[in-house]
């Protein structure tokens, strides 16, 4: 483009500002080979355990999205609503769960029962956007509907583990249920709400302040170190001697990490009286049993008494994975994972459709942020891509043969291309350099006469740069430049891009 | 679910209908898996021609979509638009070129140029859905931005081919250019605009009515067979006599359709006094000898002067594919693809943003018509997707050794499942049927004693199961059950599934 370039009468009048709204990105190409790569390994291993594909629409009616029903006054809060043409409301997904509730209770006798599948593509929360905290995100699910199985739950916790492990990503699956939790408010006696509610919130907090933070928190308060006062529980001391008892049940008597069956013995001890806490323990063993079974390690999946997710949401096993990968930035920064992915067992999404309990539970996990773990353990960040050979256009009348040459190099499976704008030799060489080109290819005069072809390595030829002072020296060194006969140029070629 | 099932109090209100709204559809693991298949070799294909894969979210700036400017009244006309918190309209994209757009205006200064990018996600239309119609659909697209060279819409054309190629579907592109048709319309001396359309839209008729009927709407009218009268263009004999020539340009004398080299021949004598139209003949030359050399059949691209597509839009060479399979479908109904996608070069999008003409050519195709054609032309029609090996549910306390038999399968790259609702035998086998499990497994008492496993092929069962009338026969037979060793078993799977 030039000051020259002719600026169309048409287009003068508006001219909008070139930019996504908040909270919405490009994804480059980058970026999308990476989470291309962890889909597809994912999506093998969902399939090898039985969960088929399945893809719904991205509106659905607002009321069947439930959660988020708009009202008048503020028809988008957390999600994208419309009206449609007959003035019903529509939103966008924010999950792939809300969806997969109203398909199967739109499909429930047609479906094969159990019914499993999986799922990923975009969803979107309609929420203040900030630093890694996009409107439009890719999530990845998988759910079972249709069964109150525990061993359900332990087969969703093997297919989230397979994933991770088919990524060779190092995680923990930390497994608790609901109902222990239940039971456990309910053998304090905490009756009213509010101090359910503290009890959780204070368990919740297990891994940030430890047992004597969550003990402070049960009781009167705790004092932080700004000097902010948050409220306690208000239990008495039996009744927080229970609770830390609880949390305690996940660790061994050196602070590590308890090994399932202990865990579940520790609890049984802390729940003999709650109906509902024996219940849940009775879920928690079938679910080793099952794990056992199905070959996922002691240090892969836990149970922790101390996970609290989804109270609304969520009637009994939750799960939450956390990455375990401890890493460095390129600017050196420590990098913490943390949770990269969660669910559990919701029984009361279908119903809300067909008035009828249908168990299911399910995991999910966000792409793009998984993704970008995947390539700092890989390689440390996302690597560019790789461009395409590029031909130089040297000149007009030879264009047939340039596009020749590509037709074989392509059939030999190689990337590359023509340069095809309207620039000279430097800016030919500056495109395949911001390309990331393997190697450029030129077929000039001498080239064409010869039946041969010059290729140079452009990898090498910058490594063989840093060696060369001289400039008169460089340009008849011609670091990485070779010319070669036509038969044999492409093998050339293919031994560049595989190096 | 049964009738006795719990009703929970809180869904007692309201019930939401579980359906999706009107012109949104589910997609299932059948589509889902042929459209995979689709894209992941055009994907291939097309970043062999050096394009590089780029994902903008579903989210634009309404006024940077342009075309469909949401007005006060109806906001929502064309395309889904909704006002964000700061009241700023943002609409779904409702193709990928303009998000294309947008995108290089933002990002023009640090680009490769010309920048070659391709794309495939979901498209929004907001129009009235109807059979075959829906408003949400997903889009392929591939573009080069940055250049006005001819030999880059070459390319576009040759990718397009080579992308049909790959997936083995007969086609062909029609090649026209703009330029030719301005060209003819001057020549005629046609300046009022409608004259114009009435002569372009009687050319866009050629395919359907023959070059009588366009003969008939260039001059006085035509009477079609329902008795309905249409205008015509209303041109003298001597004009009506040089836009037949012009689209017969595109037959040689058999009727048949002409060599490219011919067209151009025969074009050039129509429109020798018109520059436009000689430089429209000039471009159509460049992109012949180009797609010589890239290896693109005179069977695969033709030029045909009758293509009149996207006038408001296309400023160059405009494309169309189309699918030249003729079959039937399940019911023996002939199915003819026609136009499968197309493209053009469109020189005027960017400078909508900076008012500097950015040159721009591009192809897009829909994705689930073109993987309906790909079903249809491999297998008649969506091939129902096999479901995983059913390992049966005898007893509650084997659980854990079905799960490990199953982890054993799938490390052998098998997919399986244990059986995990609570129904018994009969109803498990109906749900392996349901799935098109290739196999059900059977670990009961005897085999577990005996370290056996007894594995019944359910497609030789079905087969065998037709040649045995009698039930106690039946019995006996087993048709295509075997008792195996552990050992072995998994080989015996292994060759039932890829039978």
């Amino acid at each position: 483009m030039t000051e020259n370039a002719p600026n169309p009468a048409e287009f003068t009048e508006f001219r909008p500002e070139a930019r996504a709204p908040r909270g919405f990105a490009d994804k480059r190409a980058s970026q999308i080979a990476v989470e291309r790569r962890l889909i597809a390994k994912v999506s093998e291993v969902y399939e090898l355990f039985g969960f088929e594909a399945l893809q719904t629409s991205a509106f659905e009616f607002a009321d069947a999205l439930g959660k988020f029903l708009p009202d008048a006054d503020r028809p988008n809060v957390g999600v994208f609503s419309l009206q449609d043409d007959d003035d019903q409301w529509m939103a966008l997904r924010y999950d792939h769960t809300a969806p997969l509730a109203r398909f199967a209770a739109q499909n429930w006798d047609a479906l094969p029962k159990p019914f499993r599948r999986y799922a990923f593509g975009p969803v979107w929360r309609n929420e203040k956007p900030g630093p890694g905290r996009l409107r439009e995100f890719m999530q990845c699910d998988a759910d079972t509907v249709g069964t109150d199985r525990p061993e359900a739950d332990a087969e969703i916790i093997a297919l989230a583990v397979a994933g991770f492990r088919a990524n060779n990503l190092p995680t923990v699956l930390k497994i608790n249920n609901r109902k222990l939790l239940n039971g456990l408010l309910s053998a304090l006696g905490a009756d009213s709400p509010a101090q359910q509610m503290g009890v959780l919130r204070a368990i919740d907090k297990l891994d940030r302040l430890g047992l004597e933070g969550v003990e402070l928190l049960l009781g009167g308060g705790r004092k932080d170190e700004s000097g902010d006062f948050t409220k306690g529980a208000g239990l008495n001391d039996k009744a927080i001697a229970a609770v830390l008892g609880f949390v305690a049940a996940g660790r061994d008597s050196a602070g590590g990490q308890a090994e399932r069956g202990a865990v579940l013995e520790k609890l049984a001890a802390v729940l003999s009286e709650s109906p509902e806490g024996q219940a849940g323990l009775e879920d928690l063993s079938r679910i080793s049993t099952a794990l056992a079974g199905l070959g996922v390690s002691e240090a892969e999946a836990i149970f922790d008494p101390s996970i609290v997710r989804g109270l609304e949401y969520y009637t009994g096993p939750v799960f939450e994975a956390e990455l375990l990968m401890e890493t460095r930035d390129e600017k050196g920064n420590l990098v913490r994972f943390g949770s990269v992915g969660g669910g559990g067992r919701y029984d009361d999404l279908v119903a809300r459709f067909t008035g009828e309990r249908v168990p299911a539970t399910g995991f999910s996990f966000g792409v793009s942020r998984l993704a970008s773990a995947l390539a700092l353990a890989e390689e440390g960040a996302i690597q560019p891509v790789r461009g395409p050979i590029v031909i130089i256009a040297f000149s007009e009348s030879d264009m047939g043969e340039y596009f020749r040459l590509a037709a074989d190099i392509r059939a030999a499976g190689l990337a590359v291309e023509v340069y095809l704008g309207r620039s000279g030799m430097k800016a030919q060489m500056k495109y395949a350099d911001r390309r990331l080109s393997p190697a450029v290819v030129m077929l000039g005069g001498d080239e064409l006469a010869n039946n041969t072809v010059t290729i140079k390595d452009l990898d090498q030829g910058r490594l063989l740069a840093t060696q060369i002072t001289d400039n008169k020296e460089w340009r008849e060194a011609r670091p990485g430049q070779v010319t070669l006969p036509r038969t044999e140029a492409i093998k050339h070629m293919k031994s560049i891009v595989n190096a």
